[in-house]
């Protein structure tokens, strides 16, 4: 890997203005680097990552000359001849599938290092306020306001649970699944993480990736029960396990597309009916496909990619009361289109691919950076290193 | 006290039809005790505590004669004598104020405990939805849905915070407010608290009152740091300490009413100035009156007494974007009438005293009695117990 405190030309592509802040923090902490800032001029058309633009204009090949730590959003040499220097790239984003055919990756073993890490507060935040919104009945209460009425009965909370003792499953325990455990685990929830390999031992249970000082379950502690298996018994096993709230997490790839259909649906939905049982609540057995009563099924929230579950079996499952809810950040196909039946159904949340946006997103990313340049000075393992083999970090599956 | 497994007769007073899942359980566990339970007409017209109606028709002489034991939301017996045998109270309710003139009150010592500390998860989830809707626009994009609009950037989530590292006061240290102080710690939030009486050793620190296992802060390890004061200058250097969130969960007293005013609003907001300026972000200081920059401002909440909180000074702030944003439960008056300029206040979430209402209401409130029951058997202190002379139990303050 080389590198250590040479002298180092470190190029940071990106949209806005110099964040200040942040270049002049690697310039303070790292005298033997230089910083070099350019902005990029307009997107190209269509060229999005959740609502943000990767892809520019031309960029000189003189910067491409001097560069030997590349820190962008997505920009890229298309020949990697053009930055023969380059010892180390930092990506902004998490996700990489949309990069993995670049002869970058192809034809180079550059050291390519990724943000994955730095959502888990911003969208936990979203898991949280979403499941409790539909928990809580929150769009009836914003209604009543609208319309200046003071009225606890319609909000109907004195049915509704809270979240003492409830059950959330996090399929895909990666960053943003484990800080979520941790907030729910706070609420006195149960967690039950679910992963495709199994994680029989402490070390197997470890965040792998780069963690957020402080957040997260950097060893796998949080969870009150494992769950795994890459065939569908693993899985069903998993989503029987009595869920009040399902967190979608994992990465999308052969194996998760379409992973959540109607049997899934109907798993969950047979799960709920026992723990309702169980409860006492009342259900109409006599019913060949009983109901549950209002409030005690589980609550689906998909924060990874639209394509990992099924919407026509969603909408079924929410429109038969199989699911007490769904919050949706990511749809299938994206944007949602305008005549889709998920915008009007009342117990739907969609919001538009924005959990991950927050305000200190370059700040976050940086602070990755930081530290693998720490660890390079040391001549240690880099933190977030993408496996050009499995194109994703390991941690987050 | 005296008690321990003598026979002993409990009447239960509710409103719903009887909730055998939880009278059986004491059965059960305490086989000594004959539960009677006795379910009330209809209630008395304007007798409402937080929606839930407290008074209701005559109870039988016969019934007030055998109780050892009361449970109830609020029926006494209106003369002591009616109740010879009594010898404990347990009030399903948290606060106790309109009560405290009732002869059980000042004319015995019958011991009488409350359910506080049962309504931290509940409300703590309550000020977690409120926050976040706000701090995220959530509004917003349930309007965009509504419209079957996919926009992210609408959503102004770009340049919105997450919660890492950000600052919660917690008004009132009691078992709601370490519940939430609990939850925004683990989201990497750190917590100021503000109690009237100094928090200088570990002894006073600790909540003492019933704490729900597994939830709240009972050693008060949590607090970042403790401010007290019963005088204006030690509220005024807590709420200058750099707070996103406030929470104020205080209980009504003389000291506490009117307590939050335009003062404290203009501390709030200099503080915000102050922390938005030391995060660079862009102030406009040749205007007199400076406005924050979008979500720089504090978020206010009240789950308290609406009257702790003077109107026209919250609305003031609103609307001069001194706060950011307030979600409150209560309100002065309550119902919040309906020409209220607060109803349509684009930062004002209002919900109708409905955040302490939760399904396992009473099944909790029986948790506690089960635990004086244990208590009274080995002669020890109930928890719980109201000290007639201060009218609210000493952890809540």
């Amino acid at each position: 890997m080389g590198g250590g405190p040479n002298k180092e030309t470190l190029v940071f592509i990106f949209q806005e203005d110099e964040p200040k802040q942040v270049t002049d923090r690697i310039r303070k902490d790292f005298p033997y680097i230089e910083v070099i800032y350019h902005k990029l001029g307009k997107p190209q058309q269509g060229k999005l990552m959740g609502g943000i633009p990767y892809a520019f204009d031309q960029i000189p090949d003189s910067l491409w000359q001097k560069a030997t730590i590349l820190v962008t959003l997505g920009s890229l040499p298309s020949d990697p001849k053009l930055a023969p220097n380059l010892k180390l790239i930092h990506l902004l984003s998490a996700g990489v599938d949309h990069f993995l055919k670049h002869p970058i990756f192809t034809d180079t073993d550059i050291p390519v290092t990724t943000s994955s890490g730095i959502h888990g507060p911003a969208i936990s935040e979203w898991v949280l306020m979403t499941t409790l919104n539909l928990a809580k009945n929150y769009n009836i209460m914003h209604d009543n306001q609208k319309q200046h009425k003071w009225d606890s009965k319609s909000t109907g909370l004195m049915n509704r649970s809270d979240w003492l003792g409830k059950t959330v499953g996090v399929c895909g325990y990666g960053s943003i699944g484990r800080q979520v455990a941790r907030v729910f685990s706070a609420m006195g929830s149960n967690v039950h993480a679910y992963t495709s390999s199994p994680r029989d031992t402490p070390a197997s249970r470890r965040d792998t990736g780069y963690v957020i000082p402080n957040t997260g379950d950097p060893e796998g502690a949080i969870p009150n029960a494992w769950y795994s298996g890459s065939d569908k018994t693993g899985l069903h096993t998993f989503l029987a396990s009595g869920l009040d709230m399902l967190l979608v997490s994992v990465p999308l790839t052969d194996s998760t597309r379409g992973l959540f259909g109607q049997e899934e649906m109907d798993v969950l939905y047979r799960a709920s009916m026992e723990k309702a049982k169980a409860r006492s609540a009342v259900v109409d057995e006599d019913n060949d496909e009983p109901r549950l009563p209002d409030s005690q099924g589980c609550i689906l929230l998909n924060i990874a990619r639209g394509a990992i579950v099924q919407t026509d079996a969603l909408i079924s499952a929410l429109k038969a009361g199989k699911l007490q809810g769904a919050a949706l950040d990511v749809t299938d196909p994206e944007p949602l289109p305008e005549d889709s039946e998920l915008w009007d159904l009342p117990n739907a949340i969609i919001t538009p691919h924005a959990s991950g946006l927050f305000k200190e997103y370059i700040e976050r990313g940086f602070d990755i950076l930081a530290e693998n340049l720490r660890r390079r000075e040391k001549g240690e393992r880099l933190v977030n290193e993408i496996n050009r083999k499995k194109g994703y970090r390991s941690a987050s599956s």
